[in-house]
Order: structure tokens, then sequence, then C-alpha cells
């Protein structure tokens, strides 16, 4: 089928507001300077480049083995349910039920139906920038207006403005994106800032998305969730993932956890969209968070050293400086003086000249929404989850000779 | 969590038009009879109850070793869409490339995708009534305008009239579903039929959504898509699963098959909606494609000879006539004279009458939309899938009882 006939500008009009994850390209050019042969240090995507735990792999496998493989209950298997509700609450300090989770192809898919589920078109959706791309995307395909709160660098890390959202918020506005334990930055909130938070959500009778992909993949201290503070659980879906924590990505696993209501919907959107997720991987899933946890608690043990090799040969570059966050495994650093002094303006540009002449593949600001007015800085994101110590060491030391030439 | 305080009345107004599919508000029922301690006789879902093939799940345990755990490509793995392109093209005589295949989790995403893609809100759809009901739930949920077309039963099965859908065409008519080869009724379309559908096509500028879910579904002669005929192969995306073939159902496995335009809307939808398919899973795919077929062969051996069985048995019933189609794993009796016999004119009434008296558990006219203004006959659906022969029998000898008595 070599022709295209037919005129696609007659597509949907909402397709034109349809955004991507522009790290796909990234990932694409890597593979593509891989395939030509060079060497490439895999630094762009949030995967994980560890095997899934064999306990989970062999619950998958027996599950399989006893048929699990025919449609299960839309919302996903109870026994599954259970496991979220009884994990997310108490992580959270909250008592879920089954009704509370629907479970989902992955935790991704929390995004569109919550917006599905809650926004009408021209409601006005409050969203971290820099942040996850799909966010505006999903946003502005459903016709929502995306307003965006900016993360913004200070000494101790990356954070963001309480009273910048509460000015920013209008009577159109209905929800907030929140991603606390943030990607890109690894900021997160204070305790008094999500109490803040919490009072501009009631001030504004607003629901609250709670991006949480990252709350188990934490090196120090304890994740908070917006949701455990008065009067927020009624507010809040939870957007959880077996992906991260379980080295579980391409398994497309994950729940939306909140009050029964809205889960209601976003499960007769699960009838509506693909019937049930898989039902065997469930089983999987039930292993994850029941059986032992020695293997996701090794998982972020190497997470943590590749962190601490990566920050330090950051670090160690001549006009670069890089925060340790506790949670994610991304690190963020502000590369601006390393750029100018090689003469770099443009993001792409930059990227697409260290790849070609040291082989580190990553995003940068770009790939995480516009530039804010008045941003300062110049970032790009490392992600140390798809990289080796040594592979880590070995693509940064050739970064910095490229940046200090 | 108990309570409930935000008022639900402030979801999206969009929420108000989603359907849903009440055919697992039947499998519910007949679920809490099974708990009760009921004999129930399941014909009531499109399940197998057949293992998945062996050669089959061995490729997704190996592909899992294989440390296919990871991400892949927002479309599916080059090696499975070549698959499907090879697979489905050859069945139709057609030619697709890679560029033509969307992978999908599941067949049913392939219908919001396609109506997220395609329709503007206002724009008229034409769907079959009785038909699978996720159409005119999404088509509504998106804003559009559902025009149903209706199959009706002649004297060799069920069919709809190419020139009652060219009436109910007007100027904002954008989209033809077509589910030919028909769930609920098995009927399918003549040549003469499908050219004059060709026509109306092209008439009327039309793009369509073929829905080709029991194209494989074959127990005599050979499946037709309309996108084989001339100047249809650039309007058409074909909706594949692997779900009913290879008794996949709970795998979550389908793709998008169509023109490279919409095809990359429709992986940009992957993209913004669940990243990618679980990526072991579609290398269960590639084997199910390319690998030996003696079982699937197998599956639709065991499916014809439930097919007679279930024809005889429902066929003895006095007031049950029931045709015998070539494809899908259902059968749409009319039941007409045996409900009014005992009393019946409520669907759902009888529905629960007979499965408290006899435990067979089916679906229901009601269950595929809104009676059309004369209908005559009253149908129910059996799908003979998910039951063994000795349990049709039995089943239908109890309904035959319960319905003469």
């Amino acid at each position: 089928m070599e022709s295209q006939q037919v005129d696609l500008s007659g597509l949907a009009a909402r397709v034109s507001h349809l955004g991507s994850e522009t790290a796909f390209v990234a990932a694409a050019e890597a593979a593509a300077a891989a395939a030509n042969g060079q060497k490439v240090y895999p630094f762009h995507l949030g995967d994980l480049n560890m095997a899934t735990p064999e306990n989970i792999t062999e619950a998958a496998f027996r599950a399989v083995r006893d048929r699990k493989t025919g449609y299960c209950p839309n919302a996903g298997i109870p026994e599954l349910r259970e496991s979220i509700a009884l994990d997310v609450g108490r992580a959270r300090g909250l008592s879920y039920g089954v009704d509370n989770v629907s479970v989902q192809p992955g935790g991704k898919p929390v995004i569109g139906k919550f917006l599905l589920t809650t926004m009408n078109p021209g409601d006005e959706v409050l969203f971290p920038n820099p942040g996850f791309p799909i966010y505006e995307s999903f946003i502005g395909f459903l016709g929502g207006v995306g307003v965006p709160y900016a993360y913004e660098e200070r000494a101790d890390g990356f954070g963001f403005d309480v009273e910048a959202i509460a000015r920013a918020a209008g009577t159109r506005t209905r929800l907030l994106i929140l991603n606390d334990l943030h990607n890109p930055t690894g900021g997160e909130c204070s305790p008094e800032q999500l109490e803040s938070l919490a009072d501009l959500v009631l001030e504004h009778d607003l629901l609250v998305l709670c991006d949480e992909a990252y709350f188990d993949v934490r090196y120090e201290g304890s994740s908070r969730s917006l949701a455990s503070l008065p009067g927020m659980q009624e507010r809040c879906v939870v957007l959880y993932t077996f992906s991260k924590k379980f080295a579980m990505t391409g398994w497309r696993l994950g729940a939306a956890i909140g009050p029964k209501g809205i889960i209601d919907v976003i499960t007769t959107l699960n009838v509506n969209c693909e019937s049930c997720t898989n039902h065997f991987v469930q089983w999987a899933g039930v292993e994850a968070l029941t059986g032992d946890q020695e293997a996701p608690r090794e998982i972020l043990r190497v997470l943590r050293e590749r962190r601490d090799v990566a920050a330090r040969c950051l670090n160690a570059i001549d006009g670069v400086r890089c925060h340790i966050p506790d949670v994610t495994f991304y690190l963020y650093p502000d590369v601006g003086e390393a750029m100018a002094r090689r003469g770099f303006t443009d993001y792409e540009a930059f990227r697409r000249a260290v790849l070609k002449n040291t082989g580190v593949s990553m995003c940068s600001r770009t790939h995480f929404g516009h530039e804010a007015p008045g941003e300062r800085g110049r970032y790009l994101r490392f992600a140390y989850s798809g990289i080796e110590v040594e592979q880590i060491e070995e693509g940064l030391d050739r970064l910095k000779a490229f940046l200090e030439r």
C-alpha cells in the first residue's frame, strides 16, 4: 500500500492538538546511531535494563498454565485490586477498598481516563512545566486549556511556588495535575507545601490527578502524597504503576486509585477502551505486591549506586551543576555554562552534537514542555535506569571531554 | 474509604453519554447464580474455554526469559507488524506494509482510536443495529451522532439493506462502521452487497471501520473484506484481533490496519494512551501468526461441532427458530413464539427467568442496541465459545423443558 489518496486534512480537528513524547525521537536517533555502529550511552528513556524479578515472571507463567488467559473483570481481578488498595493505602496512611481501584494497562492510561472523566472542553487544568509531556498533549486533545505551573531551581533542588499556582488558578480552573516526586527534575514538595496545596485545592474546588509513578523509587526518607491530607482523599486520583519499582515497564500494568464515583467511570472507560488488562499479567502483579520484596530492594540499591556515580561524573564537568534528588531515576543538571562555552544555544542541535561526538543520548528541557518566560538555566535530563555504572562513567567521561574541549 | 463527598454530577458532560457492554451484567448475574450453588450453562460471553495453544504460550515465556520486558516501539515490534501486514493482506488479497499496522492491546481499542482520529463532534456515523454496543457508546461519548442501520432476518440468515443505508446517509455522514461477519447475528454480505456498499462509501466520501474480529472464525466458504474492493483500501481501517482465532481473549492483543496517515495518528494515540502493548505478548503474537497452524484449526473444529449441536438443540424447541451461520461463534435464534407462549414480553425478565429456572445464561437483543421501530422477532444470543458440547446439550434440554412446559 504505497499511496495515500485520502485527504487527511479531513481527520478530526482534535488530532491537530495531539502531542507526543518527543523523547521517543531521541530514542529513535540513538537507535539509528547504534545501528550505524556507533557506541551509544542510553540516558534518554525511563526504562530499566534489569530483568523483572523471577518470582514475578514465574507467577505470570503459572497463571498462563492455570488458564488465566480469558477475559477477566473490567476493573481488574479482585485479588489485584485488593493488593493495590492495601499497598497504596498503607504507604499513604489511607484506607482504600477494592471499589477504589481500577486496574489499567500501565500507569499512563490513568492520565487520559482521568481527563476524559473529569474535564469538559474549556476547563482549565494546572499542570507542571517542565513535566511529563502527555499531560499537556491530552488536555489539548480533549479541548481543555492547559495552565502550566513552573518548577524552578533552588539551592536545594527543584520545586514550584504554591503562591504562583494560586495566582494562575481562576474560575474556570477545575483540575490540578500534580507530579510531586517529579519527572524530570526529581523535585518534591515539603509537608508545608502540600498543606498549602491542599488549601488551594479546597478553595478552588479542584479534583487532582496525583501522578505518583515514582512514589516507591526512593533512596532516602519517605514519600508523601497529597491524597493523605485532610479532605484530599475524595478529590485525588492516584496514578500507580508497576513499571519502575518492579522493572516491569514492558508488561503494561498500573492502576487508578481514588473515589469510587470516579473509579466507576474509569472502569466503564475500560469496558469501552480495552475490556480489561491482560489477565495473567495481573496475577504477576499480585505476586509483585504480596511476594518477597528483596528483588525491588535490590533494584533500588542498583539505581542508587548509578545515581551517585552519574551525579559525581556530571558535577565533575566544568559548567555543569547537578542536584542529587532522593527520588526518581533522573538527574536534571543545568548545563547552561557548558553549552554557552561550546557555542550552542539550541537544545536539539546541542543534543544531536553530543550524540554524534560522544554517543551520549539524553533528553533535554524541550522534551518536557515549552520553556517558561524568564526561565534561567539550560537543562538536560539523564535517566540512569537503563545503563550500567561502568557505562555511565565511560559515557559521562566522554561528555566531559567534549564539553571541556 | 466509605463516603463519597464530591459531587459527581460535576464530572465531564461526556460521561453521561458513555455506554457500556451490558453483557457484563448478564455475566455478573450468572456468576452470582453459580456462587449461590446453581449450575450455570454459560452462553453469555464471547470468551473461549480453551487453552491458548502451547506454541504461543511457550513463545511468550521465551520472550520473557529473553528480557522482552521493557518498553517497545509505540506502534508495536516490527516483527509483529510485518506478520500482521502479511497475514491480513494475504487473507484479503491486499498488500500492506509495516507502516499500515498499529499494534493494540486488543481489537477493541481500534474502535475508540478510529473514532478519536476521524470523527468530529456532530459528525454522523452509520453503525449496525443490533450490533456490538461499544460503537454507539463511543460515538455518543465523543459527541458524534450515531445513525443505526438495521440487520433484518431473511430466509437465509441476517443481513442489512444497502439501499436503507443509502437513504440514511446525509451530508453530515462521515463514517461507516461495518461489522460484516456480524456479532450477534452471524450475518454476512454477499459480494454484490459489498460492491453496492463500496459505491456508497465513494459517493458519500466516507471512511470505514471494518470490524473483522470474526474474519477467521469461519466454518465454510471464505471471508471477504470491504477493504479488498477497488478504492476501498485507502478508506478502510481493519480491526484485527488475536482473541478469537487463537483463544487469546485475556492476552489483549490486536491491531489497526489501514492507510498510513490514519495509522500514524492511531500510533500517536498509543503514545498518549498506553505507550505500547505488552512487549512479550507481541512475540507470542508473532508465533501465533507464523508458527504451526494446527491449533487454531482444532479450535475451529471444536467450535463447529458446538455450533451444530447448539443449533440442533435450539431448533428442537417448539417456538424457537435458529439460522446456522458459517461465521462467528454465536447463534441468534428468534424465540418470539416461545416467549409469548410463556407470557413474557420483557427481554430482561425473560432472561432472568430462564437463568433462575434452567441455569442457562445468555444475552438478548437488548444487549446489542435499541430495538428498531417495526422490528419483528424476539432474539437471544447464544455464544457457544465457552461451553462444552455435553453442557450445551444439557443446558438447552433444560431450556426446552422450561419453554415447552
